[in-house]
Formats: structure tokens, C-alpha cells, sequence
């Protein structure tokens, strides 16, 4: 049976630094804070949102919410974003995306200062994971994904790591990362011919597929490890992964499970770079 | 012996296709011109501006050269940006780079209008070919490659492309590009282990290490196709690739040769991004 990555592990760790850091920020008289903007009741919006909320009441991080009509203009959006932007009291901002289709999404992303860009919502900052500038912040789930693998004591450095999946929020930075660390990166997608072939030879799996337990036994090899990133319901009504986590357990080293891996530790991402703009505010 | 991909065959279609376009232009009354800044007197861009210039000439781009010496401030560099910027009968512009340390590159870089970046030097430009969202032009030398590959008929979709190099130039948009033909992609680069086991599985393997001659029988197999970025001096004064093109040539199907190959074809790109750019001013 595979070692199982823990994200519950990986978030304390993390949490315990944002604490820390929200003391010392507090000696300065600085309380870090989150703007959180969405448009209209989208499930997963609220339910992610209910998350980050607990989360910054937890470890005291101030937030405010911004919400809209699901029929509001981009006029309203720009708004509220300019106040953000204009606002020295607020930190970073997360604004539920895909925006509505009526709305000039590429306009409004961008419009938001990038030293408050905690999602990586613009377009410089989700570049600068390419270019390796560092405007910005990462995007969260990508980076949880790296707090997983360094909190647990992985090197990169000359390892193999295959990405299935090539989306701009997860499998395209994800690998920029990973190559950043020195590591050896494929990345495979729909159009990948004999997959199995090539996630096998890899040393870290990482599943970024959006489809529930695509990755099967075939899909991997012994001394593997394997994290998920998929948050699919299944047939049942059940969280699974893109991974079929119990065909793959039994053949890897190691494994992130879901519920319980990569999704968590998301959120504190999201505040670890909340706490960190304002300690670059100071 | 593999079939020699030749550099002036792809770059005989292209020209015919950028004087056809200019042809075109000509009935509007339009011009594409092309500015050239360079800052100081480095042998290699004298080298590739002597090229530019000539091909400018064959084929009908008007340039203008903005000459500035080593010792010139940011703000000499920045003012003629800023002219390029306003002068409507400019379509282009070609800077050489890396400029002088002293100089604040990341500013002058940035300060070029998106619709005038034909060479791909602002941060929106290449951030785009990790995006997908094509603002300005892509890197001249992957699209170099990328056009050689489309000259002679090869379709990426499933195909396993292989590079080496993780250069913001040529390694990591040629993957990106690649990727976009639905290519399943790999970067190696100096801290990959056992290279030649993961190059021996591509179909496609593009080498732009820098490094002359690297890339020996061992890391080939039969029925690839190798494109070579490589341009080096040998220690006998020869221009190479990065390729050892004696020892790779008999054992796989295709190959670009140094020279001859991929450095020919980049001037081209360049102009057809200069005509392309004074098409969408019309």
C-alpha cells in the first residue's frame, strides 16, 4: 500500500507559517485581508468560497466580500475592481472564474494590480510562470501541488515528471514549476498516443485530466508518485479523483488521496499569498 | 542517409509568399517597413543585421536603422521605442538583445507596442505562447522550426516531440507551440538524467542546448527526424549545430543541416511577420 500524501499535513505546515506570520504582521499594526468577488450563485463558486471564508476566519485573515448580480455589466465588475485596486486596507482579491459569458472576462482580469493578483488571474501573471519573472503570485492549485511534494521532502532536480492535462490553470503551470526545480517535464493531453507508455517512465504523476479515475493501474509502475489534482463526482455521488485511487494504491510508493490531498491545500495557498502581499505592503 | 530538410526551400515558399503580400499591400499604398535598433557594435548582430538587411532588400521590406553606441542611457534607447512607437509608416521592430548590462532591458523591452513586436521581446508577447492568447508574434527561431516542419508535411497531433533546452527563445516556446499542434511534449536540459534513453522514444527531437555538437548517435534512433537550432563555431573555426551531424545523419530519417538549416529560415519568419503586421494596419 502507497504512502499516502496527507493534505491535511501539508495545510498545518502551511497554516502554522500564516499564523506566524499574521503575528508578526500584527506588531506592525497590518491585518492581512481578502477581497472575495463573485458573480452570481455558481455551486462550486459558493462552496469553494463557504471553504476560504472558514479558512480566513481560522487563522485571521480579514476578508470581504463583493458580490454581484449574475446580470451585472463589466462596467459594474471594472468597479469594484478599481476599489480593490485603490484600496490599501485590502491585500489580494479572488474573483470566481469563468465570469459569466456576457461579460468582457479578459478586460476584467486584467485589471487588477498585479501585487494583489493572489489567484494569478492576470494575464502577467500566469505569463510570468512561463518567463519565470514572478509578477504576481502562482496559480494556487499548481503550487499546492509543489507544497505537497516539498513538504514530504521531494527533489526534483533530474526527476522525471509527467503532467497529464495541459490547461492554463493547472497542467501548463504545474510543469513550468516542476521544471523550475529542475526536473524533467512531458505533458500529455487528449491527443497523447499510448499514454500509459509514458506516464509509466515517470518518477512523480501528476493528473490534471478534469475526468473521474481515468488513471488506471495500466497508467503506472511500481516506486511511483502519484498526486491528483481532480475534484470529480462520481456516478454515485461521490468526491473522486482523475486517479482510480484504488487500482493505483496498491502499485505506487505514494499518493495523494481525494478527498484529503491536493484540494485543501489550495486555500491556505491562496492566504499564503494573501499574508505575503501585505508583508510586501509594508 | 536521412533526408536533409533544407532551410532555403522553406524559405523560398515563404518569400514567395511575403512578396506576394507585399504585391498586395502595394495596391493600398503600403509599404511594410521594418525598424532596426541596435545599441553598440556586437559582432553577432552585425552579423544577423547584415542578413536582415539583405533579405529586406530582396524582397521589398523597406528598414530604417536606429544606430545608438554601447555607452547610450535608457532613456536614448526608450525615445526611439517611443518614435517607433508613433511613426505609423513603421510596422516593425527588430532590437538586439541581450543589450548592454547597464541598460534597464526589462523596461525598453516592454516599452514596444504589442502590433509592432515582430521578434517577440515584450513580456505580453511571449507570456502569449504559454497562454494561447497571441498577442504581438511569436519567437522568431521556434516558428523558424515549427514553419520547417509544416514545409514538409509533418502533423504533430500525437506525435511524442522531444526538446532540449529550456531557453525563453527557443526551448520553451517551440515546446509550447508544439504542444499547440497537439503534440505531446518533453524538455530536457542540463540537469535531465540519462538524456539519450528519453531522446532515443521521440518522434520529433528539436536540439537548441547551445552546446556544439552535443547531441551524438547515441541519442537517435531510426525513423526520427531531428531539427537542430544549434549555430557554434568548432574549435577548426566550422560553423556546427548542436548536432553531430556526421554521426546522427545515416541513423534517422530527417535532418536539418548547420548550416542550411533553421538559421535561414528565422530571417524570413521575421519579414513575414513585418508584412503580416502592416496587413493588420490596413
Amino acid at each position: 500500500m502507497a504512502q499516502l500524501l496527507l493534505g491535511k499535513e501539508v495545510t498545518a505546515s502551511l497554516n502554522a507559517r500564516i499564523m506566524n506570520d499574521i503575528a508578526e504582521l500584527g506588531k506592525s499594526g497590518i491585518m492581512p485581508k481578502l477581497a472575495i468577488v463573485r458573480v452570481g450563485e455558481n455551486e462550486s463558486d459558493v462552496a469553494y468560497e463557504r471553504g476560504a471564508v472558514k479558512r480566513c476566519e481560522t487563522l485571521g485573515v480579514v476578508y470581504e466580500k463583493f458580490l454581484l448580480g449574475a446580470d451585472c455589466s463589466t462596467d459594474d465588475v471594472l468597479a469594484i475592481i478599481e476599489k480593490i485596486n485603490n484600496d490599501d486596507k485590502i491585500h489580494g482579491c479572488l474573483l470566481f472564474r469563468p465570469l459569466p459569458k456576457h461579460l468582457d472576462a479578459e478586460k476584467i482580469e486584467n485589471a487588477l494590480r498585479p501585487e494583489k493578483d493572489v489567484d494569478c488571474m492576470t494575464e502577467r501573471s500566469i505569463g510570468s510562470v512561463f518567463t519565470g519573472k514572478n509578477v504576481g503570485y502562482p496559480p494556487c492549485t499548481p503550487q499546492a501541488c509543489m507544497e505537497i511534494l516539498k513538504h514530504y521532502g521531494y527533489e526534483l532536480k533530474g526527476k522525471n515528471v509527467v503532467v497529464i492535462g495541459r490547461s492554463l490553470v493547472v497542467g501548463k503551470p504545474v510543469a513550468m514549476m516542476c521544471m523550475k526545480e529542475n526536473a524533467t517535464i512531458t505533458i500529455c493531453h487528449t491527443k497523447t498516443v499510448n499514454m500509459p507508455e509514458i506516464t509509466k517512465k515517470a518518477d512523480i504523476l501528476i493528473v490534471a485530466a478534469g475526468r473521474p479515475r481515468i488513471v488506471g493501474a495500466d497508467y503506472v509502475s511500481e516506486g511511483q508518485t502519484v498526486i491528483d489534482v481532480g475534484i470529480n463526482v462520481d456516478e454515485n455521488g461521490n468526491m473522486c479523483g482523475d486517479v482510480d485511487f484504488d487500482a493505483v494504491s496498491p502499485k505506487v510508493s505514494a499518493i495523494t488521496p481525494v478527498p484529503g490531498g491536493v484540494g485543501g491545500v489550495t486555500t491556505s495557498v491562496l492566504l499564503s499569498h494573501v499574508v505575503d502581499a501585505a508583508k510586501r505592503s509594508l
